[in-house]
């Protein structure tokens, strides 16, 4: 059994070690929060321990590996501390909404060989993996285009959009990673538009953005969209397509239970989509801690790593001044 | 150009005489119907010729071949006349509401050359017609079990209920007539429920039903369930669905326009179903008089027969006594 | 925390300890079976206690509730030992392959208060539940015809077929229950029809039909067909459609990822269907558990009671009769 | 009867040529085509007259208005011809490759009350205009962002290539004129990216592009994607999607029959897509020669008009200047 400790007891941290406790092959090997009510809370729900302080977390020869799920600003530094004590960590996205240190921290753990695991769950989607794999196995042929389609289903609280980094490293980022995950090449060139149409208001005053669209290419000349919007009353739209030279691979919306109505005014009319990552992403937030256990357990590959993270912020950073400048941003401008 | 002339000029021979105007390889002879309103008005529209009598039509010698869209107590008679007229003829179904008749009129035209094509239009369906292709292809391997469903997409006047022959006579009988194209091989037995749940006083009046489940079976084992109403308020329903050892193919309703609608209440929202028959077996009628035409002009064989009438007729004639006996009907029993 | 005993320790009980384990409110009171190592095993992978009989575990005080997922023939028996341990128990179907045993047994817990919770797990489902909320809802009128369509993946192993009570009795079975859910309304006749296509030999010898067709009709007339084969190369092929006079509600089959290709010999392929019953209803499963820890931890009304096995099972019977006598049954000719 | 000559009788013309002669209140009053013998084939399958020349055609007293389906380098010329003549015209896209020729024909035919019709064929599709109702009738709220995908289902031949003034003048600018519709307000901007991935020595060749994507923006901040191939293997790809605050429209791809098919190793697969305009719009082009019927007889506005086709032109420059320059490009600089 691999011992996994949790950092962080917010909604996506309790989740995290709710199905840590439920894989057969781990155990929930304590939780910590900097609000003890809420690790107490999950300790006592999940039977598990309540640790004092990450440190001691990090410390613990009864921990074997780490899920970092606390606030952004301190996940650079856990990283690091992650290392340093040789605990193999699942951390979540983002790395830091700042390049500079997410470089200063590539350096600091440089070299090491302490599997350091990115929360990018949606490479975990058995829908939009299955449009990787067909790739992979030539059934579309030579990639040439990639439409990813990525709308929340409501404006998160005005004071997570007030401190998320904006929509492209708070949001996109998610689809920057697909993008790159689906079309296995890095992009050279970033080209985006924003606009305030969801929430004018609250958009200037942060200076963000509620409805973007991103053009990325490749130097050997694909081409990624990724459409996104903050809020779409229909549910969480999550979408990816891929266009070949052989064929498409499409990887479609998921409802709830599969009910179709029909009546005199409609056909066909389902249920919103599945709302919100908890629900649309249980799969894959699931399939996640398998590959997370996987690497701990049997060495196997870390299938998303610090690099990623490191790149899909880039590509943040390029679309934000894409928008501001109103042109294409070389990605080498940013990096 | 085959010159075809076309008999009823109601909602029926209008269609088929535009079809028929509109061929590129037939040209409308002429019309004639009882109501001379109704002929007039087909023939200024489609600046064709006015016959006098159904008899002037059948010995003209500008009329190369005949469509009959009468009323259905006068189809055998002009099948007659058109056999011995020597006019190849496209007969709306069905042949008569009575076997009796129908097998008099069996005899009467026994050992003719002079093709007699029924109107079983759905078996033009690319849909429906795609089934049965894909069981010729092998591609579904040994055929087991069908499923047929039928409905309308709202009750018939009154008037046109209690003249029909009844449910099995006059809509079951183009579901008879789709699970012999499907299946291609004659059931042995037949086995019927019927209720009255739409309009139960009008079903009552007339010993009629306007819900039914009917199941057929071969002698080889093969299944075939057909459900009917008299009142879908969705629309036309009209699939077939066909499964065999080695797969299934399914023929789907058709949407008009195929736009789909998404709101805070519901996903995949269409529009009603095609409605009615004119609209959503446009294809299949125009199809069906492309088929006539290769007949005709090539002496193609029959597409569908005399014998196919009668066949149906046999199974409507087997689900009405299943019904008023509750008990499975062999079909020997009735033919 | 409910504690939830297991009785059977084959791939259903497995997975049923597993759901049990990782439900939030309850946990695994310890497993059973006859076969040592079965219990071992998953007394090992979830580090629950084993026991050493069936009547260690009723009397047992450590133990709230008990599953039973033995084989068929001990059902009736646990029960009458549950009831009077006084343990509320959520048994797999059917109770007994003979209807005197349940009507035995019946008598025997007659005015328990002890709940008894039957495994009919497909009214779990969301799609499937769906519709039946449709229904209540009036959001489809007045019910008239239901279709179920229920394909296994592939034959179960010649041992299972031939000790399983024939198609009726263990696969139909669960269509029965899931007719009678969604008509909500007791069944007047059964009309059925069985075939021998898709391993002849093996269901002459067990004097077994792998592909039927049965009709049930209520007192005021609505219909419900059922198509049922051991043998959809496709997948488990499992839908419900229920049609009424304001509209219709279908659940449709769902897919494993929702990943749909494009090629140059097609559009919109997705894979074969999720693949079997431990796969397509893991929602089920787990709701199901659900269910019974709301009736054990808070008395709520049980959902799926001995009475429905039952009557399921009299519907079994009846389609059996009306398959060797070629006649509809009353459902009063078996009770 | 509105008599409608058509000038120009390949592949477009011919179409259009039967569409008039099948409409219940147009006759095709003749043809024209430079190259002799194509017109006598049209004129002799629909027995209609041949014109000896174009001038003859906009003389002739009986030819009440013009369908223009020449090369496109005659285009503008006849429509100035045709406002000479006082013959209201639809006339294909695009009116000219140039802008300035363009220009010049407006000013020519500045002040004019002739009706003059642009065959932007794909507003009549009923899918694409459902989206523009949807938005129309307030079901989706404001627009936030349109995603229009459009392939085509094989490269043209290289001749065609050559001298079609490359994809954004060809292909795109039915795109450009669709976002217009569905949009319903200008666009500001326009950033454009082109690849040569699908027959990269003919492109290099040409100078132009078979991959290409497209953001347009308005002043109120809506987002319109194009992505375009030139090659779809899976058929003629032809969807439109709008999101808006209160929901979504697509207009999703059609299907020729269908039928589904379900085996072993895949479920779902449909036929390949419709192939191609001819078959996919014909509906459109039927309701096209409507509405322009429509325009002529009753003197209905003009649904698209000179304006449009302008307008879209103006789009095409801009994409290909925001290629060529790397960077958006404002309507403005090419107007």
């Amino acid at each position: 059994m691999v011992r996994i400790a949790v950092l962080g007891c917010g909604r996506i941290g309790r989740m995290h070690a709710e199905n840590i406790a439920a894989h057969p092959r781990a155990e929930l090997a304590g939780v910590f929060d900097v609000v003890d009510a809420a690790a107490s809370s999950v300790a006592a729900t999940l039977n598990a321990t309540k640790f004092a302080s990450a440190a001691e977390v990090f410390g613990s020869p009864e921990v074997d590996a780490v899920l970092i799920a606390t606030s952004t600003p301190t996940h650079a530094d856990f990283i690091e501390e992650a290392v340093a004590a040789g605990k193999p960590t699942l951390c979540e996205k983002p790395i830091d909404l700042s390049l500079a240190r997410v470089a200063a921290c590539a350096d600091a753990i440089k070299g090491t060989t302490v599997p350091i695991m990115l929360g990018f769950v949606r490479r975990f989607d058995k829908g939009h993996s299955g449009v990787r794999q067909a790739i992979e196995a030539g059934q579309i042929g030579e990639l040439h285009q990639v439409t990813i389609t990525s709308r929340d289903p409501g404006m998160a609280p005005d004071a997570y959009i007030e401190t998320s980094g904006g929509i492209f490293r708070d949001m996109t980022i998610h689809d920057f990673d697909m993008a790159r995950f689906i079309v296995g090449e890095e992009f050279k060139t970033v080209n985006a538009v924003g606009a305030r149409l969801v929430d004018p208001v609250l958009m200037e005053r942060c200076d963000d953005y509620d409805t973007v669209t991103v053009v990325l290419t490749t130097a050997s000349g694909k081409q990624c969209v990724i459409s996104n919007s903050r809020r779409a009353v229909y549910g969480y739209d999550q979408r990816v397509e891929a266009f070949g030279s052989e064929g498409m691979a499409i990887s479609e919306n998921q409802s709830d239970g599969n009910t179709r109505l029909y009546a005199a005014a409609y056909t066909d009319q389902k249920a919103p989509l599945l709302n919100f990552f908890i629900e649309r992403y249980a799969q894959a937030f699931s399939s996640e801690i398998d590959a997370f256990v996987e690497v701990v357990e049997k060495g196997a590959p870390v299938p998303v790593g610090f690099h990623d993270g490191q790149k899909a912020l880039a590509l943040a950073e390029a679309a934000i001044l894409s928008v501001r400048e109103g042109r294409p941003i070389a990605l080498s401008e940013v990096e």
